[in-house]
C-alpha cells in the first residue's frame, strides 16, 4: 500500500514537471512531494588492533557490520587494522583531524593526551564491565567522557569490554610480598607503576616479544588478557602458573571515537545507528569473551595442565593500597583528571556496595 | 552528490513516461532507474508490563524507540502496556497469531506453553546476567531458543536483564533451616516450589497485593526485584529485614518476541535493526538496574535504616540442593526441556568456573 503511494508520488512529480513543459496544467504539483532520497556516506575506521585480531579486532569488525547492515549501506563503514592507514597509536589524531571518520581502541592509550582518559578504559581496583557500563550509560560517565573528548574534536562511545582479565602468567610463585621484589614482569600502564612501587621491574613489551621473552627468562611473568586470548597466544607453553584475579584491569572497556564534524553531518537516524550499534557491539564483545573464556579455561586445565593460583591476600592488600596511591597521584595532575576521578570514585563506592550484595554472594552461594 | 543523482533519476523516470504520452522519444528510459522507495511498516508491541513501569516497561519503550529512530520511521513500533490490547499473559498468543507483531516479557511466563521456556528467563542457582548473555549470544542458547519459539510461530531476542535480584523482604529472621518452616512468603515460579519443599508456604500474589499483605501479616516475607524497584514500591515500610542474595533469580532475562511472518516480511536491513536494537536494549536495561540499584541501596541504608541480612550458609546449601531437584524434575517432563536443560547445565559449569576466577575473586579483593 505505502509502497505504491510513494512510487506514484515520484512519478507524478516528474510528470508534473514535464506536463508543464508539454503545456499542460500543473494541477498535481502541490500534492506530490519528491521521493525520499538518501545521501550515502562512506566511513573509514582506523583501529588500534591487528586486522581481525581475536576479540578486539573482531569487535571492531562487528561494529562496522552492525552500522552498515542496519543502515542498508547508507552509512558504509570499512575497517582498517593498525598500520593500514595510520599506526595503531595515531588513530586518535587521525580521527581528530578528520583523516578518517572513526577509530576503535581503548581510552588508556591516550593518557599522553590527557591522563583522565584512563578512567574510561581500566583502572586498577576500579570498575568491572557491568559496573563500567552502569557508570557510562546511567551514572554520568558518558557526559564526562563527551566533555573530555570534545576538546579533541571527538565523540566517544563504549564499544566492547574484555571483562575481568587474568592476573598473568608466572614462572615464579608469588607466596608473599617479598616475591614481588625483583620480579621482571611485562605490565604496561598504571598496573606497571603499581608493581614497580612494590619492588618489581615492570616492562612494557609489545605483544610480539612477550612469548620469547618469557621462554628465555628475560622476564619472569607477563599479563595479557584472559583464557581465550592467552590460549591462542600459547602462553601456557612458556609459563607454569596462571594467577588470578586481574586486579590491574578488572573490566577493560573498548571504545569507538568519531570525528565530531563527521558525526554532526549525519542525519539524525544515522547518528542513532552509530550510537546503538556501539552499544550492541559492547554487549557482543563482552558476551564473546565470557563464553570463550569459560571454554578456554576448561581446555587450559584439562588438556594443558595449567596450574591456577590465586594471589595471596597479603599481596592483594598491598596491591590495592598502592593502586589507590598511584591512581590518586595521576588524578592530582590536572583538573580534568580530578573531576573524572571524583565522579568515578563516588560511583564506584555505591555500585561496589551493590555488587557485594548481588553478583559476589550469589556466585559464592553457587559453590557451597 | 548522491542526493542530486537520485532526485534526477526520479524525475527522469516520470518525465520519460509522460514524454511517451506527449509523443516524445523515450531515450532516457533505460538509463534511469526508479527512485529508491521504502515501504513503511507500523508494528504494535504488546508488553506484559504496566505502561511505563520502571525498569521493565521503560526497557520496552527504549527498544521501540531504538527501532523507530534507527530506521528513521521506516519501521515504527508503538508500545502498549498490559491490558491495552490484550492482558499481560496473552501477549505471547497475540504475537503468535499475528494480532500484534511483537511482544515484550519474560520467558518464564510461558511455562504453561512449554516448561523449557523458563531456562531463557531465570533458573534458581542458574546463570547471572553476564553468563546468560554469553550463553545466548555465544554458547548456543539462541539456536535452542529459536527452535523452541519457532514451534509457536515466534522469533525471540534478549531485550533486557534485571541482574541478580534480592532475596526478599522479611519480618522474620532466617537464622536456620527451621525458620523456613511455616514461612508464608510471596514467591512465584520455581523459587516458590523450592521454598515449599523446605516447609515454607509459597504464595503467588500479584504485585498490587504485596504491600498490604506484608503490612497486615498475611505474609511474613516477599521477594520482588532489587533495591531500585523495591524502594519505589515502598517495601521497606512493611518489612524489617532485607535479605540477599536472590538465589531464585540470579539474572532474570527479559525478552522480545516477534511474529515470524512479520519478521520474515521485513527487508534484511530492518531485520538487522530489530535484532541489534534488542541487543542494545539488553545492555541498556541491565546498566540502568545496576546504576539505580547502587544508588537506591545507598538510600535504603542511610535514609531508611534498612537492615541487610545475608542468608546463612546452611539455608543456602539446602536451597541449592532443593533447587537442583526441582529444576531436574521440570527438565524431565518433556524432550524439549531435557535438551535445553542439558545444554544449559553444560554451559553453566564452564562459565561458572570462569566467574569464580574473575568477577568473584576480584570483587572480594576490592574489599580486603
Amino acid at each position: 500500500m505505502q509502497r505504491r503511494k510513494f512510487i506514484t508520488a515520484g512519478l507524478v512529480t516528474g510528470s508534473a514537471a514535464l506536463a508543464a513543459a508539454c503545456g499542460k496544467k500543473e494541477e498535481e504539483k502541490e500534492q506530490s512531494p519528491a521521493p525520499a532520497v538518501r545521501k550515502k556516506y562512506s566511513w573509514r575506521m582506523a583501529t588500534t588492533w591487528p586486522k581481525d585480531f581475536p576479540g578486539l579486532g573482531i569487535g571492531a569488525n562487528k561494529l562496522a557490520k552492525y552500522i552498515t547492515d542496519m543502515s542498508d549501506g547508507e552509512l558504509e563503514v570499512t575497517v582498517y587494522g593498525a598500520g593500514e592507514i595510520v599506526p595503531a597509536f595515531e588513530s586518535f589524531d587521525a580521527v581528530s583531524k578528520g583523516t578518517v571518520e572513526m577509530g576503535h581502541g581503548a581510552a588508556y592509550y591516550w593518557k599522553g593526551k590527557s591522563p583522565a582518559t584512563q578512567f574510561f578504559a581500566a583502572v586498577p581496583f576500579g570498575l568491572t564491565a557491568q559496573e563500567m557500563n552502569a557508570w557510562i550509560y546511567y551514572g554520568g560517565g558518558q557526559e564526562l567522557w563527551d566533555e573530555l573528548y570534545a576538546s579533541f574534536n571527538l565523540k566517544p562511545f563504549l564499544a566492547g569490554n574484555t571483562g575481568v582479565q587474568m592476573g598473568g602468567w608466572f614462572n615464579r610463585e608469588i607466596n608473599s610480598l617479598d616475591d614481588m621484589k625483583g620480579l621482571k614482569m611485562r605490565m604496561p600502564g598504571l598496573g606497571g607503576e603499581v608493581i614497580g612501587a612494590l619492588g618489581a621491574t615492570p616492562k612494557a613489551l609489545p605483544g610480539g616479544e612477550i612469548f620469547t621473552s618469557l621462554q628465555s627468562g628475560a622476564i619472569d611473568a607477563t599479563e595479557w588478557v584472559g583464557p581465550y586470548n592467552d590460549m591462542a597466544f600459547g602462553l601456557y607453553k612458556a609459563a607454569k602458573y596462571y594467577y588470578y584475579p586481574g586486579w590491574h584491569e578488572p573490566g577493560t572497556a573498548l571504545e569507538t571515537f568519531v570525528n565530531k564534524q563527521a558525526y554532526d553531518a549525519l542525519p539524525k537516524h544515522l547518528q542513532h545507528v552509530v550510537a546503538t550499534a556501539a552499544q550492541a557491539a559492547n554487549m557482543d564483545m563482552l558476551s564473546e569473551f565470557v563464553a570463550r573464556n569459560g571454554s578456554a579455561l576448561d581446555t587450559l586445565i584439562s588438556e594443558h595442565g595449567v596450574i591456577l593460583k590465586r594471589f595471596p591476600d597479603e599481596v592483594m592488600k598491598a596491591l590495592k593500597t598502592t593502586s589507590e596511591e598511584v591512581v590518586n597521584s595521576v588524578a592530582e595532575k590536572d583538573t580534568a583528571s580530578q573531576k573524572v576521578y571524583s565522579a568515578f570514585t563516588d560511583f564506584r563506592k555505591k555500585v561496589a556496595g551493590w555488587t557485594d550484595l548481588s553478583e559476589t554472594p550469589y556466585s559464592q552461594a553457587r559453590n557451597l
